[in-house]
């Protein structure tokens, strides 16, 4: 495997444009971004996630705009817009839990209002209700120059720590 | 350039255990597979979407269910689930639209019912309207053992098929 | 107050025209509908709300379109759409919950796709999902031309038959 | 017609208890309103509706809880609040638009968080996004005590002010 990957990458090399050879490295660099543990999960590291808790009802989360992200028409995928939105929505709940729960997003509902270019995506998540059994969230999108993207609301059920229990559901 | 990446990727597969190899290996195919033009997007190559037309108001769309598109709970990600809708739904809007029409989707609601698991992900989307500024579609996603994890609806606002245009929306 | 109510609808029977006269007999006989119990509220009875049992993963509700249910220009108002379907939908979830649960809905998304004219509406509930906590289910609103005119899907928490547990959501 | 009315409503009379006279005044008085132009639809009157604008992105709408929108158990339906969020949501597009545009709801997405009681329901719409032919809106539904009952997002579909362009969408 090893020596087939080497060779993989030296026939793309010797034939990959400059975009190509660049988006040859950020992969590369997700991979590895997930393997030093700098991100959970390899989505994370390919999307190269940035987290910032504000407060206990505000969470920012930031990922660059890179070629990986775009559609054909090099704008940003709505499905990335909405992993964006799902994460920090998410990662919001997740925050204001106790240690013994976790949650699981049950709806999503996003509105696209302006096409996603720029360098990158800034996510805002604030909580709209905190319930018992479940949280209603709202999220953000913007660009770097401040305009808005995409505005999503979200409901989380709280569940206990178990993954069990989750898969079950 | 060139070098950095080889010297990257020996450095890596000399400390990665077997699955980040496997992962490694994975999103350099997905950028290959751009490359040498069998997907029409980066994120499309690292998805491995598999197109299928049914008929002018059914298109299926899959996706194997790797590491890549997985939380940190071995989960499909809902903003992965939520792509391939918005790919999946969009693609038959603009299957179904004249040449000289494109269109944007404006909104999307996913309802998940159930955890992304498995082997792979179908999504099968169709047509619930068609109007002359707006589509509004389905899109379910099942998992290979036939179980439903999400439904969604989405609208796509149509627009002649100018960059320019989709731009300044 | 009997004599004042007796005063009010003479004043206004001298100075209403046909279609006013109309709608003031059509609202009494919506609130002696609930007095004589063939409807079980007293917006049920306005509505004229007819429910019909097709099997247990599908209900049907149909209302006649009145001139209380429409916006200014004569068409049917979009929340009186939505009632119907919060209505037919709950109303699915009820019928196939055991004796000691009950439901309350947790999100609604519609999408309207035309106009609401003609003589009634008939909506058709069907189940998405039957989960032990949350039901989802999608709603369809017909004209009786036929044509399509709203689409939804909405989420029901499952709650034991208790209004203390309703209340203190 | 109009001796057929005051016979129903003194049969009525003589049969109801004090709620059933109360829902009775109620009802009368929601057309009366109407027909004294009070109201702009019979709907609006039965509501009881009352508009205030705040500015050019904020719009107000409150109703009494009365019997007459409440579901089987005295709580708000789930439609009503969908009523009242359409009405404030829309009213808010229309402010903002030009005398020769109006605008039709394409979509609208709600979430209930907390049962509807109290006296009346206080709707805040504010807008989202303003584009060329889709406007997005946010509704909250507060009651009296200031808890928040539900949280909905909707789309507007621009049109110039001409019921025929309606009537074909």
């Amino acid at each position: 495997m090893k020596d087939r990957m080497k060779q993989k990458l030296e026939t793309f090399i010797n034939s990959a444009n400059e975009e190509e050879l660049h988006v040859m490295e950020l992969v590369m660099d997700g991979v590895i971004r997930k393997h030093s543990c700098q991100n959970n999960s390899y989505l994370g590291g390919l999307l190269q996630a940035h987290r910032n808790i504000i407060n206990d009802t505000t969470y920012e989360m930031t990922i660059p705009n890179t070629e990986i992200v775009q559609n054909a028409l090099q704008i940003v995928h709505g499905g990335i817009t909405a992993t964006l939105l799902d994460s920090a929505m998410g990662s919001l709940v997740h925050h204001i839990l106790p240690d013994d729960k976790a949650c699981v997003t049950t709806e999503m509902k996003i509105n696209y209002v302006a096409p996603g270019i720029g360098k990158e995506l800034r996510c805002i998540a604030t909580l709209i209700h905190k319930g018992s059994k479940i949280c209603v969230t709202e999220g953000k999108v913007f660009r770097d120059d401040g305009k808005l993207i995409a505005h999503a609301t979200a409901s989380f059920f709280i569940i206990n720590r178990n993954l069990e229990e989750l898969l079950s559901k």
